[in-house]
């Protein structure tokens, strides 16, 4: 087991209603708000309502069309809005690309230059106004850990900045707010959350034991409620499974005592560069072909170990246990309704040997990965995806 | 899943090596420390002279001999200390009983009052001087809980405080401190940390499957690693995935969309109050008993799931799965060298009947248990440990 840092201090309030405690909590610290949020969907659902219900007597100020991978001028925008009008808290409203805008906006209200400045050095991100999260979207767990991923439309660059002070300092997540999610995105977004788990599942273990038997246990429960989530958006049981299981699996318990580099995300990052296709479909298409591509005997027993603990595989042969899990996994995703192939969302083989490049590139592949990938490696599992 | 509040701002700080941290974390908030310790157990290993490596140029205030069941008076002596000289943080070095009393005794320093108001009235516990621990065993989970148990020698009561500002600052867990652990305290330990996750286990359960997995995955970490680290206490393998285990065994992880009280914690409690015992070795004795005496057909599929998937029971039949399991439980603490019988802790029936009122009129066993216990069914279950 690795040494290994832990906190994380977000103030999870779960459940139904719990988006009543924000008068009090934000209250708190001030009584000017930022309210960051997407693409409207929120005053569909009267969510919006809801929060000006709650947030009554509070000045509340809007930032309204956060994208799908939020943008370096949303970020600006934000920042310029917090420092002209002295606001205490900013609350995202939303899924994982308002809750990262919303960060990177709390650490740039202190900062004098331009906010891309902070991605590229977190040192000079030294103080953040307090973020509250509204979660509406279940995968990427940004309202329990201090990452927020942008976009940089200028340079064409997508980086995370990571430091304690993004924690959210409080997160509601109520599973009702669920319900609404349309099939495609609870399918993506449980695929994301799987893939998370994998991420830190598959990697170098010298006896981190008890955080692999978590990990499975997360693995369980998506395997188990993905489904049931997709046919009754309603079920409260199914919802409330997968929003905690979120949170969790990306806020660095699943990765205690281990360590690496993440594998299948830096090769999807490049998809979703380049064609941006939804993060959570171009993982489901991977990952299978990752898997196979990487089984060996040097990682065979993990492999099975996954099928046998988390698929309940009971086939005693090593190969023939890990085959069968990766099948069930390729089976899990596909019964979501995901896509398996790169044609079915529109690439073809004319950019892989780019995107491959770039994948090694700007990632941890070719040297602190579970398996070691090359260039070729990655245009090889591209390959296997046409 | 119920509602369910979570947050949990303690710093880990986990394996070898980590107390180098100190001098930097606790100089963050000043430079008179009070350092509170047992019986001197930690001068024989050389911690204690590792402490005042680390912390040159602090100034070191000393509250050593901290009882197995921290007493009031103990507190009373600390929160003196803290008033008189200006302490600026509380750093327990040792168990849960070390930490326990350095919690009152943090918040004490800032009450102007006796201690013992705080644990009778907890609102009175507005503020607290930062706690640092240094863990020396593990089996309470102290180190990243609010909560202390004190023992008032006058009224004989023992009573929790339990409130936000007692989670440390920050904690220290280096699982080579747990080498020199002697086998019976590690056997014990073991066995608290077992019972803290049965008592959320086994809880009415409104679908909270992903909280129920996670406890099975700490159950059968324990199970692997306790009789590792009897026979190989230097097995750092075995100590750090216990100790984890235990931090994350009372944080609240396992009983995240549940709820309910404890059962066999209050039971136990009235025999280390009455004899003195070993609180790990009372939990062992009376475990199994108690989980013959509630099984019925309102709880076999519980203790069924419970014995397939933590103990890979294989038979179909609920009632035979969950007699394995629980035969399974009880040789398992046999094989630590724990007792099973009352009469091994010199224990005879001439106080059951007090004991078992005393049980149920101190905690929530009548109203609020998984299985609703009265002074009759506790005599019983005492009955069946004799």
């Amino acid at each position: 087991m690795n040494n290994y840092n832990y906190c994380v201090p977000t103030d999870i309030r779960f459940g139904k209603g719990q988006v009543e405690c924000l008068a009090e909590e934000i209250g708190k610290v001030g009584k000017k708000v930022l309210l960051v949020y997407g693409g409207g969907s929120i005053k569909k659902t009267g969510l919006y309502d809801k929060i000006y219900d709650v947030l009554k007597g509070f000045e509340i100020f809007e930032l309204p069309g956060i994208e799908p991978n939020p943008k370096l001028s949303s970020v600006r925008k934000g920042a310029a809005i917090c420092k002209e009008n002295g606001i205490n808290a900013v609350l995202a409203v939303g899924g994982g690309s308002t809750i990262d805008a919303s960060k990177h906006i709390a650490c740039s209200a202190f900062y004098d230059g331009d906010p891309w400045d902070l991605v590229l050095d977190k040192t000079k991100a030294v103080k953040a106004l307090p973020v509250f999260t509204v979660l509406t979207i279940c995968a990427t767990g940004s309202e329990m850990n201090p990452g927020a991923v942008i976009s940089n439309e200028e340079t064409k660059e997508k980086l995370e900045i990571n430091t304690p002070i993004l924690y959210p300092k409080l997160s509601v997540c109520d599973p009702t707010y669920l319900f609404t999610l349309p099939p495609r995105q609870t399918a993506a977004g449980t695929a994301d959350i799987i893939s998370h788990i994998f991420e830190q599942y598959f990697q170098p273990n010298d006896g981190a034991y008890i955080t692999d038997r978590l990990s499975e246990a997360a693995l369980k429960t998506c395997f188990k409620y993905g489904p049931v989530a997709m046919k009754e958006p309603d079920n409260y049981e199914a919802r409330s499974n997968l929003m905690w299981t979120s949170s969790i699996a990306l806020n660095h318990l699943f990765t205690f005592g281990k360590g690496g580099a993440w594998s299948v995300h830096p090769i999807e990052h490049e998809l979703s560069a380049f064609y941006d296709i939804t993060h959570g479909e171009g993982l489901a298409i991977l990952t299978p072909k990752w898997m196979r591509y990487v089984l060996s005997d040097a990682t065979v027993k993990r492999f099975a170990t996954y099928a046998r603990n988390v698929w309940n595989v009971q086939n005693t042969d090593d190969y023939e246990a890990a085959n069968e899990g990766i099948d069930k996994t390729e089976q899990f995703f596909k019964e979501l309704g995901l896509p398996s192939t790169l044609g079915e969302v529109g690439i073809d083989d004319s950019q892989l040997s780019k995107m491959a490049a770039e994948a090694v590139r700007t990632s941890g592949l070719s040297d602190r990965a579970y398996v070691k990938l090359s260039a070729e490696d990655v245009e090889k599992i591209y390959r296997m995806c046409l």
